[in-house]
């Protein structure tokens, strides 16, 4: 513990057993998504609902209450003190407006949720999943009155996960990407001939991608004492403490880069979560700031170090020694170009940098609607379709590869969807501001020598964990407030000369 | 919940989140042995103690108290509702005599004690193991004084694991046990010659081993969508709920039974867990009834069906199929007296079955004289090893094939040991009472129709759950109370045709 005082020890470690039925709680998740039998589900709902009750009764207790009363009365300490006990301050009065019931209720709700949606997915029966994304949409709605019933929906559901972001200050922000990314999307689609995706969807042995993976995952630097790869059908990262951090991704035999840059995304949060200040462990300081924060970690080796051309400078040999048949012939500037094409798609993993966005901007316009009941659940694949068609052009065959595609609703995961955006937009902020400090930095990517980089995110984001909100963050690591100018500037520059506009 | 009255569904509400705590413990861990990154260790001791201190917190709660009293004060509802509250009461009056601080302290011990053991094993360094097998002595002690100071401690323990069993009656039954095994040891040594391991140690391909064994779990019946096959060092059966149930296995390339066996004794626990009554999960009456009666089911898939001559009539030739170059000129009579050879060995988990008790009496006499403090932790290798060459004439080269090789000490499974030689004598006392209800198991067996035995081990023993004390249950099961005699004639006349004695 940090600081000598006592009723905040006293504090954290109430806070450390709360702390330490959530992180069994994420762990329940995590084996419900990779490794549980089906039918395990229904008793995995219960044992969820009660540590989501155990925890929350702990967390609004009295007992609680006073110990945070007490620790606020005390002198204050450093400034670690200070910020563990206004983020304890927030996370207390956020869930002390959240009735017990609706905590246990959505806990339920989603774990079965899961379920449907992964099977009506499979079906491509969307009809199944209507009524349980009905319920999911009524229960965050009593959840935002609860916290506060004089805001948006949308600006409460988003605040549990971009702490301070407002639809007022994303409703712009969006604006501005939708004006500069759609007109840019049509020059680059005037030569779409220029690029060429065949390369990708060769066949490409899973065994030998997983293997690919691990390696460029060590090469990266992750600590496989520490973390985990596993296979599920929706990619992601958690974890159970900074020493304990997992991975997951899915293996397409024709799509390479699924898997390729699937697992450097998920090894950019990993990183996040490995390298946060060992002091802040079970205390309201422990984990990512945001998820917007985190994020920009993902994109960032995912898109600036994974899909750069330094980067495979280094690391096509290697990719082509793997898969020698299918790769020996072509060239590293087709392959380069290949994983870089731009191209309306249907399914948001997989879209490229360009129009990634407009993927988040549909699903940011489509959730308010649903949220304020402009949208019904009914009507709601028509709206996703002719969305697409608006924003991309392209009309989805199927629910499977539009409405049905992601598993965020099913978690409960509504109002999210921005982090992703902020994340892309960030990530080019982060990078810009860590090439002004590295000036090696693009060479030592194309030597693989990663630790700079590393040592530089750990040291302006990931050690910092929860301690100071992003307002604050972003300016302390790049000098100024979150802007979209780097991440633009990053895009028009890399798309232009990749399709030679 | 099967009973209409309104205290004891009061009751069943809450000790299901009870349930719910202690069934997230066991994934937790599950996980840390056969999933987790080894520096996820510590978190995760942390992580089990809490919900080990919640868990206890909420059982022994004036209001869990209050709730038995309200249940136990009506009007007695049917059998179900009667056993139900007696299982509630056990619990209930054992969990209030232990304090929390206790049980934190086991927890926490157990799961670093499990690090520390694994590597000693490895390491073949049993002074690491020491200082941590004194403090779980020590913490056992504390137990069992808690609990009943009155008792023997030996005793005490050992009702964690067996209901009403005491060293009373161990005493005799393992003097019986002694007796008739060390000379008919002894005859079979004489020749030995007559049956060889050779086969068993050649070349086996782990992956093939691995889908070998998937092949017989679902010719057995294994449902896979409720249940899962995994790796771990010590092999092992756990369940989150009767539709999750889980078992592991290790696989050596040179020594084909291991894997083989190992596999199908998890899957006789597997069975068990299975094929409870759902009326009673998250009751008291959830899970098998005690681990000598989970163990008889083990035994029974393992030596009474696996390693029959009938079983192997029916899967010799698809093992020879999918081992061809390492058993196609094996005939299958010298494969059956292979997987039956006897022969004073090390390693308890693999030894045959007419030796196998005197590995489990070695234990029990050591556990009681450490815990009596008669012998010291230091002292414990060499007494081990005397008492291996005193009961199977053989000295254990190393600690890793003597006392560090088992895995139940390091989690507090001390006293647990004889549990093992009740499952052995139970597994043939019910085999001889399902031979005499299914006159044709044995050609049912060789035409791997394993339905009836299923069904009858099922309807005997699965179902009640904890439903009836053991004491009770095996002569509802087989008409008579637990006698050696069934198993002593089954080892005699089936080792006695191998060796032709």
């Amino acid at each position: 513990m940090p600081v000598p005082s006592t009723a905040l020890e006293n504090l954290l470690t109430r806070l450390a057993d709360i702390h330490n039925l959530d992180q069994s709680t994420a762990l329940l998740e995590w084996d419900q998504l990779v490794m549980m039998p089906p039918k395990g589900a229904e008793a995995r709902a219960k044992q969820l609902s009660t540590l989501a009750k155990l925890s929350h009764e702990l967390h609004v207790a009295r007992e609680t209450q006073d110990l945070l009363a007490a620790a606020e009365a005390e002198k204050p300490g450093d400034e670690d003190h200070k910020a563990m006990l206004r983020v304890a301050r927030r996370n207390l009065d956020k869930a002390i407006k959240v009735p017990t019931s609706l905590v246990v209720a959505l806990k339920e709700t989603t774990a079965l949720a899961h379920e449907v949606w992964a099977k009506a997915r499979t079906d491509n029966n969307y009809p199944a999943f209507a009524p349980w994304l009905e319920k999911l949409l009524h229960l965050k709605r009593q959840y935002a009155a609860a916290i506060d019933p004089r805001k948006p929906i949308y600006d409460v559901l988003h605040d549990d996960y971009e702490e301070g972001m407002t639809t007022a200050t994303l409703d712009p922000l969006f604006a501005t990407l939708k004006n500069e990314t759609i007109p840019f999307v049509a020059a680059i689609q005037e030569h779409a001939d220029r690029v060429s995706e065949e390369p990708l969807t060769r066949d490409y042995d899973p065994a030998l991608q997983q293997k690919f993976a691990i390696d460029i995952l060590r090469a990266c630097g992750l600590p496989f004492d520490r973390a985990r790869l596993d296979t599920s059908v929706h990619p992601f990262c958690t974890n159970f403490s900074p020493n304990d951090v997992r991975i997951t991704t899915r293996y397409e035999k024709n799509w390479l880069p699924g898997a390729l840059f699937g697992v450097m995304h998920e090894m950019g949060h990993a990183f996040y979560e490995l390298n946060i200040n060992p002091a802040y462990e079970h205390t309201p300081l422990s984990g990512g700031v945001s998820l917007g924060v985190h994020e920009s970690q993902s994109r960032l080796w995912e898109n600036l170090v994974g899909r750069s051309r330094g980067f495979w400078n280094r690391f096509y040999p290697h990719l082509q020694q793997t898969f020698h048949a299918q790769l020996a012939a072509t060239p590293l500037d087709t392959f380069y170009k290949s994983i870089n094409r731009v191209k309306p798609s249907f399914i948001r993993v997989e879209a490229d940098e360009v129009t990634y966005n407009l993927h988040i901007i549909l699903r940011y316009e489509m959730e308010q609607e649903l949220l304020t009941q402009k949208l019904s659940v009914q009507d709601a694949p028509q709206r996703w379709n002719e969305k697409m068609r608006q924003s991309l052009g392209i009309t989805p065959p199927t629910d499977r590869e539009g409405i049905l595609q992601d598993v965020h609703w099913s978690g409960g995961g509504i109002g999210y969807f921005p982090t992703y955006s902020l994340g892309n937009i960030l990530a080019a902020q982060l990078f810009q501001s860590a090439k002004k400090d590295l000036p090696s930095l693009m060479p030592d990517i194309q030597s693989a020598n990663f630790a700079p980089l590393y040592s530089w995110l750990k040291t302006h984001v990931h050690h910092h964990g929860r301690k100071y909100p992003p307002a604050q963050l972003i300016p302390l690591a790049t000098g100024q407030p979150l802007t979209t100018e780097p991440y633009l500037h990053y895009l028009k520059t890399k798309f232009s000369e990749i399709y030679e506009l």
